[in-house]
């Protein structure tokens, strides 16, 4: 039985995320408050696997996440694209008229901007996660209250659902990493019959004139394709980045000449993880 | 008298970098509810110019942000780059023991999260703004409510401040973009006397391999210098992606070739604005 650590409780998008990614596969989750103690229950347990939101295609990326990966030393051993699809629930005895406040994550409420700006009447609370809005609704009976949370949380909770996909923009993709302690990743990957094809990479360029042209031409006289990439300025460091880039290759070993190649160019060069592409679920 | 279009109230982040981009002229500011409201302002008056943040240091791009802007049509004219230090403020005759709830716009409780996790008992519920949170607490007399918001809405409401940078981070900056409708972009810049020497563009490429690397190579052989670079999927055209990047040059002249030279190699080229390279301010 793998134990996965995630930030949220059961009925969390990272709840569904995590039995996604491990469709078949026996699982028991650790619902943590926050991404520091993800990471803090593998620190402390290294059998145990974090599964975390990176990015969404409306909200941006995590950066906050981005840093906490990169500091924890842990590996990216696999990700999950999750199509995010938010229903509007109350207690079961309950109906629109009697909905005088909202309760979800912060993320969740901004996603539904423009259902929330068609209710201006309905006041607008956070709470630290989706499905526990729910819960707690359900199990306090706080009546006259509803939660922004899947659809899958409303069942869980006895919820009644208002509504369905009262997201703003229906293209609403979340992308999880499952991490892992370093030393647990050949044993994890023993498991799985495929080779890596991706691999998420964070280094430093000095601010001059063509460094990050030089790397890409490099990975491009490897055939390492590059999926994502993005800048970050290293405060108090004016004169450097940082780019965080993801790459896909055919050949395991081709990229690893790449990563050989580009070594003397960078600085600080991290291998974030080497994994498997992963598929995208509704 | 220039009028100013802005997201949020007096008093707001928004307001406090308008008045420093703008130093020494006579400004007015528009307070908008959102973004969409910004660019309908200047599409409504096309002597309006707006001013919007577009990414922080903490909390990342602000991609929906991105895409507003690429649809307007209006043209970056010009950036700012503030420091956000967020203050807990009250009532004048109340004091710590007293609040209950504390209320503020959702970007900036996150930004709090761990001032706020060491207050357990203080309700958290989000607003629309830092600085109408404030205002809401002082004129509708909320007492047990506490606001999160700058220093300046504290002043200018009669709030009192019960404790100064709040805020997690304190490389907390956010870069905000001043834009115009591009008819009114030549006449405004006419009494700015210095060029350009930065631009931001966005520009479609194939997902094969190297083709950013040859556009980048292009910009380095023209000495053209990258400051920010971030891919975006574009949903539904599984193979192209999209590219915010901002440069910067010496000379107006060699970013005119080269923008010529990358053309034929980029689809969808698009200029978002050529201005010049913004203050940081506290």
């Amino acid at each position: 039985m793998k134990r996965i650590a995630i930030q949220g409780t059961l009925g969390s998008f990272h709840d569904i995320a995590a039995h996604r990614y491990f469709e078949g596969e026996d699982i028991e989750l650790i619902c943590c408050a926050t991404f520091e103690d993800v990471f803090k229950s593998i620190r402390h347990d290294s059998q145990v696997i974090g599964m975390l939101a990176i990015e969404n295609t409306i909200a941006g990326s995590l950066l906050y996440n981005n840093e906490l990966l990169r500091q924890s030393g842990t590996q990216i051993i696999g990700e999950h694209k999750l199509r995010i699809s938010h229903s509007f629930v109350c207690l079961p005895e309950e109906d629109w008229d009697d909905i005088t406040e909202v309760n979800s994550h912060p993320i969740a409420l901004m996603q539904c901007r423009e259902f929330l700006s068609q209710h201006p009447n309905i006041k607008v609370v956070e709470g630290e996660d989706t499905a526990l809005s729910a819960e707690i609704i359900k199990k306090e009976h706080l009546k006259g209250h509803a939660a922004i949370c899947s659809k899958a949380a409303a069942e869980l909770y006895g919820m009644k659902v208002l509504q369905e996909g009262i997201e703003t923009n229906k293209h609403n993709f979340t992308r999880f990493l499952v991490v892992a302690d370093p030393w647990q990743v050949d044993e994890l990957n023993r498991h799985r019959n495929r080779e890596p094809n991706k691999a998420s990479l964070v280094f430093t360029l000095p601010h001059t004139e063509g460094s990050l042209s030089q790397v890409l031409s490099i990975l491009s006289f490897y055939r390492i394709n590059l999926t994502k990439i993005q800048s970050l300025p290293i405060i108090g460091r004016e004169w450097e980045y940082q780019f965080y880039v993801d790459v896909m290759f055919d050949q395991l070993l081709r990229y690893k000449q790449a990563l050989a190649a580009i070594s003397p160019l960078t600085k600080e060069l991290k291998i974030l993880g080497e994994y498997e592409d992963g598929k995208s679920t509704l």
